[in-house]
């Protein structure tokens, strides 16, 4: 048998993971090829991208290996974090996770790879636990509307103030955008992401002392807001009323950063006069993966509902009346005002603001008061254990945290401590911070009290020791009254709670999801498993660094990593959205013309087919936003760009182009343009959306850019979990490196001459950075590369086959498109009145998640199949849309009314053609079961089509009441 | 604040897990109390047990602890276990659980809580699964019939040998049962499960080596079966062909256990001329969990399909004529048959099963040869290697495992590759055995070949060493060549294959399942995180104990709580199924008697209404049944029982009983029935299946029992996983403590002088102890008796709210049942024609899992409700219940025909109604959508009512061929 002997070096290799990652197969690829017309991948993408920006090397990067190889690495790499009891507090406490959720919402794809809620119909399970997170924010904050989450809390309370900003009329003084007062008592690392978003926009930041009240002497200096924190980091629970009574006086608006745990305890802001609330759900059950990502929160009042950052979801009706939620207020937000937006933010942290909301519905106000209880009784005794050792504690009221001061010890105390296995905080020289939470045992108290050299006995001083809550901020008003939060108490109905949900939506695991630059690839679960492993879930964000080597190997190489796929020099993945990557990648360049003397240069040029978050961010990065035509073949309109580098030549600061653009088509003249920009003194940003048809190709930071975002969430296979988390690292050339963000807690999060911190903690959401390591790791340069050309392919086979019946809007170099392609609905549109939204509602009724809608170009689909979806899938997306042209062409004949067919009706529901009565001129059959169904199998959407203006015109935004359930 | 403190020891008990695990909170309890008539619990359970009966004293165990403290315990339990690379073989070896595979599968609710397919209409998704994995098995050994999964390797073999006696013609010589040979290569541990079984059953068995063909002289002694092993335990593969020829030429049946990877390279048993095929499926991809669970599997030639033993899942059609699954020939089993039963088995291993037939359907057959050829590349470098290095290799020819000699230095070779992290097989003095597996690497070639002494290089080698599988044994024909095992290749497809199975079924995480006697309850999280663990997962089963430490620290404590519970002395969790429990009980007994001298008593007393098993598996401990009658209130005929007693005092060996009884009453004159029985030399076995109902409240051990079998997926939340893994402790009180099982290869595993193994494992199913370990750890002694009383509480409300409706059969005490109650459908059949399938059915459209049906007795529903289901589900049930009655009412009354109502069409699929033709006297709505039903939510049965009498005239038992599937 020696002649058959495979050798073993071949035999090692396995199956590939880039087999389990790439849908087609070879068998599948040579057919889809034939389809396209080339003979091989590479003869395929040579002629689809631009020599000019061709890659001339292949990725320098480890070799791929086996899905079993990766997951031992990242063990060894999660047995490098030591995991001590987190006793640091700052925003981020340890918290158990119900595992009924751990299970079924965090490590279920039905849940992780859902998409953004666009197409409402299919995604009500978690628009209802999107509701739920919302009414635990708004009942707990005593404010009556609540976003759906946002990034973290340090970045909501910078939406804030951009919010009091925008709502507040006080004059600001001449050369100033008006002051922002910030009480010293607020989270350290939220008074720097304030201070970082505050200067582009000209935003003055006093961070004084308001324990005694407003400082004097502040009526003539525009103040239009004021944050505090509630508890302070320092722990203290101080009567907020009167500082808010006062800053209301001066006109301003009013935002209490608070924390959702003692608020079942304590009066709530609403109730306290704010008008604003911010914060993060992290401690109600979301791991503190060294960061993130956790779901930040605002509520407001209602008079401030409309100008909300960020996803609000509310209360409809659909077709037939029934109730249905959707997103409300879209007009909000960036792909519709770009510019004029009320922020950059276009994820929220769906995925953790599930987990917090059924965290809520889990416990009950009753299980959550109790916990809140339990926690402070261990800070109390904590403090009187303290206190009896004389050891000096700084505050008499407080929740959770106790401040102790032990002058010239406070880093010897921190270190004994640590020695026995907790982490305190070490606010300075003669201060130590001790926060207690969810997790925290009498073994951790005695512990603490042994680093401060005091011995005492719990149960002799729990029975002596008062509560240290004030007496008069003690909560009265009630919350969490909402049947939701009370029928699903034991885990049998948990588990089918969550179950009923999730089957109410569409997600990867049935069927695709083809959408245009959201690149819904594969999360596989190798990917997803370590995010959950302690070592990687458990570690707080400021342990110091020396505790987190697995983390910092990690964060590392996956700078690294990303550096040599873009081609730039510097990479930071702090930022924890995309929309705060573009956010940094402009403060860079804002820093760098700055550096240089040219502050002048504030122009930031935008094509109009670009994403609305290109503007969105540019105001906020202080640019002032000049629209570039697209030419008709939408690429950039040359001339005009040309015309607008000449007419603001010396204020030209960046030119903002997506590559691949955002009409999925590689532009030829991108290396021109470029240039054309350098030569006028400007920067070149290349938005990193569609990363997935460049990797491997083409490196952006090689041919011409300066700075691009990355989306982690779409090229590296981080999931989109419903709608959030995203990662949006930012990555530069070196001569941007030096205005990286950086941190003010962890040096080493980013240079010194950082332009500080965009992201509440300092290397973001690293708790989901293990799935982007995971996946370059397993899928090697070679996997990756291939990986992009099957995504070209299949872009190109899915618009070949369509091209018969839909025309496709835009192709490049040999007449191909490159990882998407745009199918023009307009002409269909205007013969027979079908719209694009009855097209992708009717592919509901197919089984599929419709395309992007009307973006770029209204009236279109854009259709990414990516790289992950195999032809099986591919061809029966195709056939679905041929199908549905058939129907269409039913509809311009004339045999079915404009008013009454398949399309305009659709989705159809199980209630539908459940009822006795059918009098549409198709059969319940064409309507449910069109061809390639098959009805076992049918994904039913659980409401009809919804109306979206009724919901905004009637703004409900928490669970409905009572009788609603019952109608 | 201090009048208001709660002290810190109250607040620290959290949450009670007790809460979790109990649907009906206080408020439900008292509603559910006033019902039933009684004021609280401990009176309802008063007035419901016999006094006789009652336990005195609480159950001494620890104290309750939270869901975090009792993962904290099993991570340190699970420290406490040291998992080297194991080369040890034997039938068990290291694998990769493909990650896809293990989160939606093992992990996953929606397959882990489902039920044994007895509803093939909501089972359609693992029925297909087990179709896969019945082909895999058919196809790899070459035998056409597979069924669907045995106990284990040992077990499986052991019923192979029934099997061949029971088909064999050749007539045993007089005092005997006849001859079963087997051979000296078998698996140690097959060897003396078969040798545990044969004794009973009066068969001798010779072990023999048979490598040179049987041994002479065997013709008059009445061989009925040969039992060999390919390849053998110590490696060699074999041309069986010879051999078989050979036992044919003396009429004897062939059985071959065999491994599945090496068939992939191997020609299959079938092939070589074997009647019969066993073995286990362990190595595709189910971690080897220190034992078990695994499945076990058989396949037979066509002539013996009807004599398998176990679950067989057919083909057939359902009432529109298309394809449907289900178990076919039922008639074999031991609820049908009785004594006269083909095996006691009536679990299979199904969770297990679907996740081998989906490592085949993952991998194809490229992919498991691929694997198989590794393996064996390593080993023949291996081998090659130690050739090299002087070290004698035994057999030139071999798969995976090599073995080598060492005069008098084995124990020090074994002990140095421990040092280095490998286990390996101490044979003999003189003998290692080395197995290579999936999870080998070139490292653990270097450190075995570093613990003989030797170096070398494995390149060289590998390029220097042929193959050493024996040309003429290569395989020839194909296998898998079903479209299944070919069109999941990508992890998104196999994704969303295992979600589109996944949702054709009815599970927990839907809704209730109210089987009688199965006891359905929660399956918490919190218990099934641990098994997928690596350090509980990838021991194996002979691993030296001092490197299992947290698993047997985790038996002992298990076994002594389990013993504290029922009042016993002594637990062995051996028994890796309730059947393999009771067969153990039933041996210790035999033993007892026997070692009294008392050989005659074997008849064992089974009153009418018990389990099927129990007298099948008595026949198999080789005693003769006698049948007690039943009384009209259903409880045993006492007078029979003593008239029995009588007429069989000298020979009467045991009294089985179940306790509640199978009417699920407690029978008030148990302590009669049982002094009774010992008055005459008998003793008392109390079948555990209905133990849910007495724990906290009463001890077998301790009210007359001597030994009894529990079901630890019943009352103790092993998952059912849709029809096995099951785990059957046996109980018993100290005289019978010398006879339980215990184990050839680990003697810890049970007493010196016990009866030999009954699974093939030292300690059963370990890997999933942790599920009923954590459950006693969680809820503790009172929690443990709260959930008794709230099942037995559960049981009586239903009854109260149906009788009304449906007439109660029997009751007990205070007209009190115990933990279920049957409802009887006989004069509503009588009546209307309406059958209690019919209501079976028309329960899946109002979206339940039916009860159970026709047992004990025929026509009517036994219902367990359970305490883990809470009042509003209760509730939902009761009122689908009533409203079902209301429609029988209609047929009744004549408003629709006994031939057309919702009742018998029922379940209705979406395709039903979704048909243009409505020609039913009742409205589609009715149909699918009746009263409590939402439609957004309604669970969609895949196919209608199945004909299962068809299936088992056309007997299909693998993947129905593509054309099948076109149409």
């Amino acid at each position: 048998m020696t002649a058959n002997r495979i050798p073993l070096s071949e035999l090692e290799r396995g199956t590939p993971f880039e087999q389990r990652h790439i849908g087609p197969d070879d068998a599948a690829r040579a057919k889809m090829l034939a389809q396209v017309g080339y003979g091989s991948l590479d003869e395929l993408t040579a002629a689809a991208v631009p020599d000019a920006i061709k890659s001339a090397a292949a990725l320098d990067l480890p070799e791929a290996r086996t899905e079993e190889q990766v997951l031992a690495e990242l063990r060894s790499l999660a047995d490098r974090n030591q995991v001590l009891q987190p006793m640091i507090g700052l925003g981020y406490h340890g918290t158990f996770t119900p595992p009924v959720i751990l299970r079924n919402v965090m490590e279920n794809p039905a849940w992780y790879t859902a998409y953004t809620p666009y197409q409402p119909e299919i995604s009500q399970g978690r628009l209802e636990a999107l509701i739920n997170f919302q009414t635990v924010v708004a009942d707990l904050t005593g404010l009556p509307t609540s976003g759906a989450s946002l990034l973290d809390e340090g970045t909501a309370a910078a939406e804030a103030m951009s919010l009091s900003r925008r709502v507040c009329r006080t004059k600001a003084p001449a050369g100033s955008q008006g002051l922002f007062v910030v009480d010293a008592d607020c989270l350290p690392q939220t008074v720097a992401v304030v201070r970082t978003r505050a200067e582009p926009q000209g935003i003055d930041v006093l961070v004084a002392d308001l324990s005694e009240g407003l400082p004097a002497g502040l009526e003539d200096r525009g103040v239009f807001g004021v944050l505090l924190q509630y508890p302070g980091a320092g722990g203290a629970v101080r009567d907020l009323a009167p500082v808010i009574e006062q800053a209301h006086g001066l006109g301003a608006v009013v935002t209490v950063a608070a924390d959702l745990l003692a608020l079942t305890l304590l009066t709530p802001p609403g109730e306290l006069g704010a008008d604003i609330a911010v914060g993060s759900s992290q401690r109600f059950g979301v791991p503190m993966g060294f960061g993130g990502p956790h779901a930040g929160f605002m509520a407001v009042r209602d008079k401030y509902a409309r100008s909300l950052p960020g996803r609000l979801v509310g209360v409809s009706v659909d077709a037939d009346g029934s109730r249905a939620y959707r997103l409300a207020l879209q007009t909000r937000e960036q792909h519709i005002r770009r510019e004029k937006a009320t922020s950059n933010i276009c994820t929220a942290q769906v995925l953790l603001a599930v987990m917090a909301g059924m965290y809520a519905v889990y416990h009950g106000p009753q299980g959550l008061a109790a916990t809140a209880r339990r926690t402070h009784r261990y800070a109390a005794v904590l403090a009187a254990g303290l206190r009896a050792g004389g050891v000096q504690v700084v505050h008499g009221e407080f929740f959770d945290t106790v401040t102790a001061r032990v002058p010239g010890h406070a880093a010897q105390v921190v270190e004994a401590a640590r020695a026995a296995g907790v982490n305190l905080r070490l606010a300075d020289d003669d201060t130590v911070g001790i926060a207690c939470d969810e997790t925290t045992g009498r073994e951790h108290i005695r512990a603490v009290w042994g680093a401060f050299g005091v011995e005492a006995d719990i149960d002799e001083l729990d029975a002596a020791t008062p509560d240290a809550l004030p007496e008069r901020l003690l909560r009265t008003s009630d919350y969490l009254t909402h049947p939701v939060f009370h029928q699903h108490r034991s885990e049998t109905a948990m588990l089918r709670y969550l179950r009923r949900l999730a089957d109410r939506d569409y997600a990867l695991d049935r069927g695709m999801i083809p959408l245009g630059s959201c690149t819904m690839k594969l999360n596989a679960t190798t990917e997803m498993e370590p995010i959950t492993w302690p070592q990687f879930g458990a570690m707080h964000p400021f342990a110091p660094v020396e505790q987190a080597e697995g983390y910092l190997t990690l964060v590392r190489e996956l700078e690294e990593r990303l550096a040599e796929v873009t081609g730039y020099d510097k990479v930071s993945i702090q930022p924890n959205a995309g929309s705060q990557g573009e956010f940094a990648g402009l403060l860079a360049v804002r820093a760098f013309h700055r550096a240089n003397g040219q502050e002048q240069r504030t122009v930031c040029l935008i094509p109009s087919s670009a994403h609305g978050t290109n503007a969105a961010s540019a105001v906020m990065a202080g640019m002032k936003v000049v629209v570039v035509a697209t030419g008709e073949n939408g690429d950039v309109d040359l001339e005009d760009l040309h015309a607008k580098i000449d007419k603001h030549r010396d204020e030209l600061a960046v030119l903002m182009v997506t590559y691949p653009s955002t009409h999925g088509v590689f532009e030829e003249h991108i290396t021109d343009v470029c240039a054309a920009v350098h030569d006028a003194g400007g920067q070149v940003y290349v938005d990193g959306a569609n990363l997935n048809a460049l990797v491997g190709l083409a490196r952006p930071g090689k041919f011409g850019a300066d700075v691009s975002h990355l989306n982690l969430h779409k090229t590296f296979c981080i999931p989109h979990g419903g709608g959030g988390p995203g990662v949006g690292p930012v990555a530069v050339r070196a001569h941007l490196a030096p205005y990286l963000p950086n941190h003010p807690l962890q040096p080493t999060a980013g240079p010194a001459t950082g332009v500080g911190p965009v992201s509440a903690a300092p290397w973001g959401s690293a708790g989901i950075l293990p799935i982007s390591w995971a996946y370059v790791r397993l899928m090697g340069g070679e996997g990756l590369r291939r990986a992009t050309q099957v995504a070209v392919l299949g872009a190109n086979y899915v618009a070949k086959r369509l091209a018969p019946y839909y025309p496709v809007l835009y192709t490049g170099p040999n007449g191909l498109v490159a990882h998407e392609c745009i199918v023009d609905l307009r002409p269909l549109t205007k013969a027979t009145g079908v719209s694009v939204d009855d097209v992708a509602k009717r592919l509901i009724d197919y089984g599929f998640h419709a395309p992007t809608m009307s973006f770029p170009v209204a009236g279109t689909l854009m259709i990414e199949p990516t790289e992950s979806e195999d032809l099986a899938e591919l061809d029966r997306f195709c056939e679905a849309m041929i199908a549905i042209r058939a129907e269409i062409d039913r509809v311009a004949s004339g045999e079915w009314p404009a008013e009454d067919n398949p399309l305009r009706n659709a989705p159809h529901t199980a209630a539908t053609i459940g009822a006795a009565e059918w009098d549409h001129p198709y059969s319940r059959e064409e309507a449910v079961f069109p061809a390639g169904v098959t009805p076992a199998d049918k994904y039913w959407p659980p409401v009809r089509r919804i109306d979206g203006a009724y919901g905004d015109r009637n703004l409900v935004c928490s669970c409905p009441p009572m009788e609603e359930y019952d109608s």
